[in-house]
C-alpha cells in the first residue's frame, strides 16, 4: 500500500510520499514514489504515484525519457502549463494499461493513480489528481489537498489543522502527523517518507527531507505529540450518563 | 453510511452507533442501529447494523419475532452463549440474503453486517462481528474493538488511546471522539450518536445515552478537542530543512 498527499498552498507546495512497496507483505521493497524534474528559474514538475508498481513506473520514466524529445504532448519540457503536464501524465497512463491491461488482468489490477504538481514560469503553483483512468481533478483553495493510496486514515488531522493561511513548515509538520495516523492504523505503508517543501517560485526540488525510522526528529514529533494527545484526551471530561 | 463501534473491555462493553440512513444524499432518515434484548440479571444482547437498511432491518426484527418462540437457533432467549447469539445472527442473516438477495440485487447491494455484543450469565462480556456472509469473529484483550460502516477515520484515535486497561466512561470518549473525527471527514455518517455503556454483570442497556446536536456536552467536547489538539500541534517543531 501506498500513501501520497499533495498540499496547495499560497505560499507552494508540500508533497509527501512513503516509500513502501508491496507486492504481499512478504514481498517488500522500498521505492521511489515522488519524482520530481527541474530546470532551475523555470520549471520543477513532481509526480507521486500509487497502484501498480509496474504500471507507475512505465508512466514516469517513459515521461522522463520523452523529455526533450520534442513529442507536443509527452515532452514535460514543452507543456506550457501544469495542466499541460496533467494531460501529459493521464496520456502516458493510458498508453501503459491499454497496451499492458489484457495481460496484467489474470494476475492483479494494472491501475495506477498519480499527484501531479509544481510550477511553471507564469503560473502560480499547481496540484492534481490524475486518476486510473486517465482523467484528472486540480485541487482549489477550497480543498487544498490531494490523496492517493491508502487516504482516510490521514485525513482527520488535515481536515482539522489545514487552512489557506498554513505556512509550509506547519504544512509539513501536519503532513507527517497525517503519515504517523496512517502508518499506526495500516502496517503496509511505511517509512521511509519522502517530504518535499517547495515554496512558491523557487522552481526548486532540493528542499527534499527523506525520513528513516532513526530519524530523531520523527521520532520526537511522534512521542510528543502522542503524549500531548493523550494528555489532552484525559483531561477531557466524560460523558454524563444516559438512561 | 453508518458508522457502529464496539469496545470489549474488562469491565464492560460501550457501544456507539450513529443513526442516519442515506440511499443518497436527498434520501435521508433517522433510523436505530442499535437495538438491546434484556433480561434483568439474566443476558443483555446489543445488535449494531450497517448496510443495506431492508437487510439490517429484516434480520433484526425477525430475531425480535422469534425471541421466546422456542425455536433451537433463532430464539436470542434459548442462547446459552453470546457465541450462539452471534450464530442466530448469521443464520437470520443468511436467510434473508437468500431470500432477497436476487431481487434486490438489479437496484444495489443487499449485503448487511453487524456488531454482536452483551454478556450471559455465566459468561464474561464478548463481542463479535459478523460479515455479510454470516461468518463472525470475536473480539480479543488484544484487539478489544471492532467497528462496522465508515470505519477508517475513526480508527487512529482509537488505535492510539485504547487499552485494556482504559475504564468503560474513557472508553465512552474515545468513542465520541473516534466519531467526531468520522462526521468531520464524511458527511454522510451524522448525528444523533446512541452511546451505550454496559458495566460487566449490570445486565442493562438503561445507560443509553443519544447525542444530539444541541447536546451540551458534545459541543464541549469537540470544541475543547479541536482547541487542545490545535494548541498541541502548533506547539511541535516544524520539521528541519532537507537537501
Amino acid at each position: 500500500m501506498t500513501y501520497c498527499l499533495g498540499i496547495l498552498l499560497p505560499s507552494g507546495l508540500v508533497l509527501a510520499s512513503d516509500a513502501r512497496s508491496n507486492a504481499g507483505i512478504d514481498q517488500v521493497a522500498r521505492v521511489l514514489k515522488l519524482n520530481t524534474l527541474t530546470v532551475p528559474g523555470e520549471r520543477m514538475i513532481a509526480i507521486q504515484s500509487a497502484g501498480n508498481l509496474a504500471t507507475t513506473q512505465a508512466v514516469v520514466t517513459g515521461l522522463w525519457e520523452a523529455a526533450g524529445g520534442g513529442d507536443p504532448v509527452e515532452d514535460l519540457h514543452l507543456c506550457r502549463s501544469m495542466f499541460e503536464v496533467a494531460n501529459a501524465v493521464g496520456q502516458m497512463l493510458r498508453k501503459v494499461t491499454d497496451r499492458d491491461g489484457k495481460y496484467v488482468e489474470p494476475y492483479g489490477d494494472v491501475a495506477g493513480s498519480f499527484l501531479v504538481s509544481g510550477q511553471i514560469k507564469g503560473e502560480a503553483p499547481r496540484l492534481f489528481q490524475v486518476y486510473s483512468a486517465g482523467n484528472f481533478v486540480e485541487a482549489q483553495p477550497r480543498s487544498p489537498f490531494l490523496q492517493i493510496g491508502e487516504t482516510k486514515y490521514g485525513k482527520p488531522i488535515l481536515d482539522r489543522a489545514l487552512g489557506p493561511l498554513t505556512t509550509l513548515d506547519e504544512a509539513a509538520k501536519l503532513a507527517l502527523l497525517s503519515f504517523d495516523a496512517t502508518i499506526r492504523s495500516n502496517l503496509s505503508v511505511g517509512l521511509p517518507i519522502d517530504l518535499l517543501r517547495c515554496p512558491k517560485d523557487s522552481f526548486s526540488a532540493q528542499n527534499l527531507l527523506t525520513i528513516e525510522e532513526h530519524n530523531l526528529y520523527w521520532r520526537e514529533l511522534r512521542n510528543t505529540y502522542a503524549g500531548g494527545l493523550a494528555a489532552l484526551v484525559a483531561s477531557l471530561d466524560p460523558p454524563p450518563p444516559g438512561g
